[in-house]
């Protein structure tokens, strides 16, 4: 069974573990089955699967519902849970150790907020320290906001540094930055803090290939993938009513019965 | 607040109601937003969302709370809820009292079965009777699988007539044959039967217009979009990861937390 120690051996700064993020059991089961070796999960999806909000704190229990779902998925699985779904430290702790014993290899815990502020460094420190002191084997990629959200004061650089590095002190095992970095920002972040940097992938923006070149340790697609399905939606629905479709556009009733359908 | 009869006015024989499927609430939600005034479920979607196998019984508790779940988004629901998850008709009319309470206009009910072979005309027939004696406002389109499952004896458009044929003088207010149709059985079946046609659109076969000239009054997508989703999630994380994506496939984080987080 792959635990957090082979999850971070995925983490090489210049050659990027690839990180596709799921949102059910169907997404994270194709992955699986498509050989990724870890997979995460977005809230954004968790939350619009069931008509919520996401980064509102309402998906505790969908979230560690659907850790639960995926245990026994051969992938290792790192979980976004939002803030921690809590600004109490230990009941943060309390939640991350859960979703460790539901099989989880790690989380990802945030400092943006609902309302579009930053959650104050200490508060965030003090959840990541929490976590860590409870789930030690836990690999805790603790993420920084900055560049989504402002940074009050400080050039967004300068505050995620700050951020990154007491966040690495406070026990993270890594750092996710998402937002529009240029290549730049990513090479200072990782050089300059001593965890490994996960970035999001953004189409149209820098490549994985350039992403890696700039050190990054691990690329992610947050909500791209369980987006880019409500596309498929739309397009494959009317190209069926209008122009036809020449060929199904996805793997076969069977194919699907005996890939997702394997869990019971 | 749009009921069965609104739905029934859909079914025009030669002028098709078009019903795609969604199976949780953000496919649902993006094709209410897109103008749908009617969308279907699939089982298969709803199955393998949580790991399930379809039409094996399993997801009762799924289907009820999905559809519970899509209240109050502007489009009418009709709901597969496979078998009825029962073989006790007065149990299957409890079950389809519920899914009309919590809110759909119609149900699909299907007469094959989990192992593989066709129910009993008499047993179905009975289930029909028993769902529209106990909800008579709720849309029942009987569903026979006998160009799926075989149909012992009889050609397959022989049995299928035979059976449509009894499900309407049970009660049933259209009839539903899956699965790949000459157009000669399209023509056949909806001249031959005294209730709306539903065929399923099958890609590189009939188009839509083809269907609708046949007689077709309703065209639905079964599990289409959902398999394509799970063609676009292994596609945009390939693409991601090596060549790239020039631009975003998908509605942006914004879009999607404006129109599908909020139902809350």
């Amino acid at each position: 069974v792959a635990n957090a120690a082979d999850f971070a051996l995925l983490h090489r700064r210049g050659d990027p573990l690839f990180l596709p993020n799921a949102w059910d059991y169907a997404s994270a089961a194709i992955l699986a089955g498509a050989g990724y070796r870890a997979i995460g999960t977005t809230s954004l999806g968790v939350a619009a699967s069931v008509g919520k909000r996401d980064a509102s704190g309402e998906t505790r229990h969908e979230t560690l519902a659907l850790v639960r779902l995926l245990t026994g998925l051969p992938v290792m699985l790192t979980v976004d849970i939002e803030s921690g779904f809590s600004d109490n430290p230990s009941e943060v702790a309390e939640y991350a150790d859960m979703i460790e014993r539901a099989g989880a290899v790690g989380v990802n815990l945030e400092d943006g907020r609902g309302d579009g502020t930053l959650a104050p460094l200490e508060l965030h420190r003090a959840k990541v320290q929490a976590v860590k002191s409870r789930c030690r084997e836990l690999f805790v990629n603790a993420r920084t906001d900055t560049y989504w959200l402002g940074s009050a004061g400080h050039s967004p650089l300068d505050e995620t540094l700050l951020r990154c590095n007491e966040y690495v002190e406070a026990g993270a095992d890594g750092v996710f930055v998402p937002g529009a970095l240029d290549i730049g920002a990513v090479a200072a972040i990782s050089s300059q803090v001593d965890a490994p940097l996960n970035v999001l992938y953004l189409p149209g923006t820098h490549t994985f290939n350039e992403l890696a070149g700039a050190g990054a340790a691990r690329v992610s697609t947050g909500s791209l993938l369980f987006r880019s399905t409500l596309r498929a939606v739309l397009e494959t629905a009317s190209r069926a009513q209008n122009q036809g479709l020449p060929s199904d556009p996805g793997p076969s009733y069977r194919e699907v019965q005996a890939s997702l359908g394997s869990r019971l």
